[in-house]
């Protein structure tokens, strides 16, 4: 399904993926400099190795020639969303910078929490500095992304809706808490379904996309059909955004993930690939699947294993059908709603970026 | 001093008690009723983790006989603040209460950094559900006290003020964070000055004691001589806390604090008694304290030798008169200001409180 439409509508993709590396090079920049703005100026050590973090500088304060940094998703998504909704862009910002930061400041503290030594093949906060600075360091970031969503009121948004987006954000900092527990809390169980997995990445990484969103359109809109569709876009890219995290963390190419093939199956992760595959096998490869993560360590034998159990199931087929279903599901959830043209082409390339990016 | 001017107003002390007995008695239940009704109905493991380290239940979710839980000072402290600036203390409430649910959620991150294994003699939440669990619970708390804060709005507070309630938490969040941080980077620094120690507590303890004044009172009041007279004696206090707390650390009596005498020696802490007594004694005895504290575990012997030399410095009498000195700066700074006179008695009380407690 996914590769058919892919070639079906191959002039599309094309257009799209320029038109995503002009929004990228567009607000990428501009995102990056108003986070940095938001750092005080005393270079304290917390600041360091946040500034280390989010790649602008080395581990010794030194800037890097080339930033290493994420792609800013989330204030991008704002900003698009505010724009399609026919708000001010230039006002969402203060709202948009916090999402990025509050996603980082969840990396910094999932780093600790699955002892991951390594990020964009750069050693990880809690690797170099230890535990309890990484820990107060991620808090730090939590807190500058208060202080940024404070701004939003010097930028002429009434002090009511101020409140409003102040209380999207707070509620999916929530979710998104609740859902990295149930995914500390599904590791090792191997019965895990596809309805409990969604659930799960709904909240986990969904929460905060899905308030990208929704900030960006209550910020240009009081409309309630714009609210819903866009609340609802929010979700279903969510979904998409996390079902091709899992492919990358099985299928991703070194070159552009920084992990091996089959990163996520080394690591034991229950992901979705394991998820589609358990459901679409035997009972007998079912069982080779279990007694490998059941080992203390996966041997590259073991990987191919699995890694073939997944071919045979067409599980990289079936993940790649199902961020393309609700890829479709985002973009009708926006159909009816009227949008400036240029706007929701935007808004299609990202989506249909999501579906099928490398990295 | 400190002993001198307990016998000479003794009975002012003993008037003193039975108020701030009134002042617990009469807060603490209504602060840890609404703190409970922010908990959401949904028995989450997060908040079976929650509950249990807030002390109303035990670690399988079951509700204690007699619950355990700390003094809700914080609330207590907002609340009489308020009261005592001429405000609406129902008003208060949902400003009061996150403050003791950040509180909180930096002891649980605390135990984490510091490996504590019990606190109020019960294991602590990393011990018994691991790091990742711990860190998640930690953040979970810091949301609730958010989506408190939101709530502040319903009691009919203006949203500006509510607004800028919300930054000074934001602000104090921040100062308590560096603090946390100066705390880790002075362990083990042997020449850690009294004017470095004031900075480091004024951020860690002082910053959130400081901000339960100041949201009491701007809540009250537009007046800034009041606000500025309170913000004084907010610091002062939290400096007084600070080393009451460090004098606790050392010698305070198991049967009230739960820890042996001298814990703060056998955890190797750098705090305020073992500045005070390298400023004052021997190079001698400097180096036997700096041996002992180069050593891997300290033995009762190495405990007992540390205690001789303070017991010599008469360290304990000089920290005492510390914190007698600050609760005197604390009293001074709300002297001119019109206070009711019951109000100013019950702030007086637990200033002098904070100086004696033996818990």
């Amino acid at each position: 399904m996914y590769r058919k439409s892919s070639s079906e509508n191959s002039w599309m993709y094309s257009d799209s993926e320029k038109r995503v590396t002009n929004i990228f090079s567009k607000y990428h920049a501009q995102v990056s400099s108003m986070m940095q703005h938001q750092f005080p100026n005393n270079e304290t050590k917390i600041n360091t190795m946040l500034k280390y973090f989010l790649g602008w500088t080395d581990s010794t304060g030194q800037p890097t020639n080339k930033p290493i940094s994420g792609k800013a998703l989330r204030p991008i998504l704002c900003v698009l969303a505010c724009d399609a909704a026919g708000g001010n862009v230039e006002q969402v910002m203060p709202a948009a910078i916090p999402l990025e930061l509050i996603h980082n400041f969840s990396l910094i503290h999932d780093d600790i929490q699955d002892k991951d030594e390594l990020r964009h093949n750069r050693p990880t906060i809690w690797a170099l500095w230890g535990n309890p600075k990484a820990l107060i360091a991620g808090n730090n970031l939590r807190i500058i992304a208060d202080i940024t969503m404070n701004k939003l009121m010097e930028t002429g948004v009434p002090t009511n809706k101020c409140l409003r987006v102040n209380s999207i954000l707070t509620q999916a900092c929530l979710e998104m808490i609740e859902g990295q527990y149930l995914d500390i809390k599904y590791e090792g169980e191997t019965s895990l379904t596809k309805q409990l997995y969604l659930e799960m990445i709904s909240k986990k990484t969904g929460a905060l996309i899905t308030a990208a969103i929704n900030i960006g359109v209550i910020l240009a809109t009081e409309n309630q059909n714009k609210l819903k569709a866009f609340n609802d876009f929010g979700k279903y890219l969510g979904a998409v955004f996390q079902i091709t995290d899992d492919i990358l963390g099985i299928w991703g190419k070194e070159s552009k993930t920084g992990k091996p093939v089959g990163a996520d199956i080394i690591r034991k992760k229950n992901s979705l690939p394991i998820i589609l595959t358990n459901s679409n096998t035997t009972n007998k490869n079912q069982k080779i699947i279990e007694n490998i993560y059941s080992k203390h360590t996966i041997s590259n034998q073991d990987l191919n294993e699995i890694l073939n159990i997944m071919e045979q199931s067409k599980t990289k087929e079936r993940c790649l059908d199902l961020a393309t279903t609700y890829c479709q599901k985002a973009l009708s959830s926006i159909k009816n709603v009227s949008i400036p043209e240029e706007s929701r082409k935007d808004i299609e390339s990202i989506a249909l970026f999501l579906t099928q990016r490398q990295h």
